[in-house]
């Protein structure tokens, strides 16, 4: 799995730098190019591994690869915002508001949120108009005001509800917040292929809820330099979380059973989805 | 004219309350509603008059035409952030920054942005996949990072430069802050029918730069409250514009040279393109 991570790493690198290469070079572009580096790429991998289960080759899924890792940056840059988490450092590097300055973080964010639609619907990812469509479409309700944009309006609404959300309401405002854009990059081999998406999106669901769990654990557990951002945030600002509603064994536990239903969901798929599987059990063993 | 545009401005509404209709309802849902109201919507007019000469019914346009509008929507709220221009009055209604808060006017135009690309890539638009893909690339192309957000970044950028920016700096930045998606409008048309798309281009050309003169004239000959915003700006923060370069009457005088160059550009439709030319005029009478 660690070579095929440098892979895509390398691969993605190579379509932002083909990408972002001709472009008049402002700082913008400068702080687009760092909100781009140094991340997991779980969604990126997520993409391509979900392709080549389905026949399609990295040269293709890259694009709709490099799409997903260009509007989660988009998300980071503008939720790391004074008015939004306000956040000093991600991916263990100072944020992009404090790097350069207010304006360019709006501005860069802007920039990765069309990025991803330019990279979605790029003619090199899929010979076929119908696919590029259905990518962009569904990658901009996955994004939008009823998927990510809505996870994040309600988490914003709940730091000055009257009382903590409920284990139901966390769960919906995570399959917004975190939920969608995972399960529209798992999507990405089904889509291309026009192939049955039932397999991979009950495995994304599943795997999706289980990442958000492992998040909330890492802000009780984790330490500042492994996570490379900031931990402790949410028990300090007492809002409710996977682990102060399940406890912290309880939300373990919960998050190891997601993962078993998410790598069972691929079981049709017999040895073919054994690196998907995989990914889903690093998700839960994380620490960053 | 006039009846056009009322019955344009009445399918977009329709066409924005059947996209949000059966969304949840969050204050940022309501913020992006209060963003969406009250504009010229000279943007959708531009993309339906377009599709229109190309032989495309309203039916099917007013999807790309609302795409136009949820972007431009988009660009004003973020540009008015406090961070941006800070900017407390817009089409004569309170900022979403001064009647929600600055979080909800970054989640509001992010959710626009994204709301663009599912409109101009629905298949109410287009049954050709090909057109609602080639729609979707090209906006995030005239959106981007070398459309209008290369605009607004060299726009920024000119306010801390050591000189003043020259006339083919301004026409630059200006092509793509306003250009770009005033281009993009005026080319649905050929886009949809598959047409030719250099007349168009060449007509919405001199327009976006008429356009953008006539912007700098408002600033300074206009009056707030027939401007529905703050005026008078350029000048106090001594910011190079067409007015400063070219004086007043040479300001007037080049928009008027590019409404006729832009009115010619369309001769070769012969009467159908009557309203667009009538529109080109109107550009440069506008006070708001």
């Amino acid at each position: 799995m660690k070579a095929r991570q440098a892979e895509i790493v390398a691969a993605i690198d190579a379509c932002f730098a083909e990408s972002l290469g001709n472009w008049q070079q402002v700082p913008v572009v400068d702080a687009m190019r760092h909100a781009l580096r140094g991340g997991k790429n779980l969604r990126a991998f997520l993409a391509m591994e979900s392709a080549a289960l389905c026949g399609i080759p990295d040269v293709q899924s890259v694009w709709p690869a490099a799409a997903i890792e260009a509007m989660h940056a988009y998300s980071l840059v503008h939720d790391d915002l004074p008015c939004m988490d306000d956040d000093a450092l991600r991916r263990g590097q100072p944020t992009v508001h404090v790097k350069w300055d207010e304006a360019t973080a709006v501005l860069a964010g802007d920039a990765l949120h069309s990025l991803a639609f330019e990279l979605a619907s790029a003619p090199q990812g899929s010979a076929d108009p119908d696919v590029r469509a259905t990518l962009a479409h569904t990658l901009a309700q996955a994004a939008g005001g009823q998927g990510m944009v809505l996870g994040q309006a309600l988490d914003i609404a709940a730091e000055s509800a009257a009382r903590p959300l409920t284990l139901d309401e966390i769960t919906h405002l995570q399959a917004g917040k975190t939920g969608a854009l995972i399960t529209w990059a798992a999507l990405v081999g089904p889509r291309m292929a026009r192939a049955d998406e039932a397999p991979l999106r009950r495995y994304a669901e599943a795997l999706g809820l289980a990442f958000q769990i492992q998040d909330d654990v890492i802000d009780v557990t984790g330490d500042v330099a492994a996570a490379g951002k900031a931990v402790g945030k949410d028990a300090a600002a007492g809002k409710a979380t996977f682990v102060s509603l399940l406890g912290l064994d309880g939300a373990k536990r919960r998050a190891d059973t997601l993962v078993t239903q998410a790598c069972d969901a691929l079981s049709v798929y017999g040895g073919k989805a054994q690196s998907l599987q995989q990914l889903a059990r690093f998700v839960i063993a994380r620490a960053t």
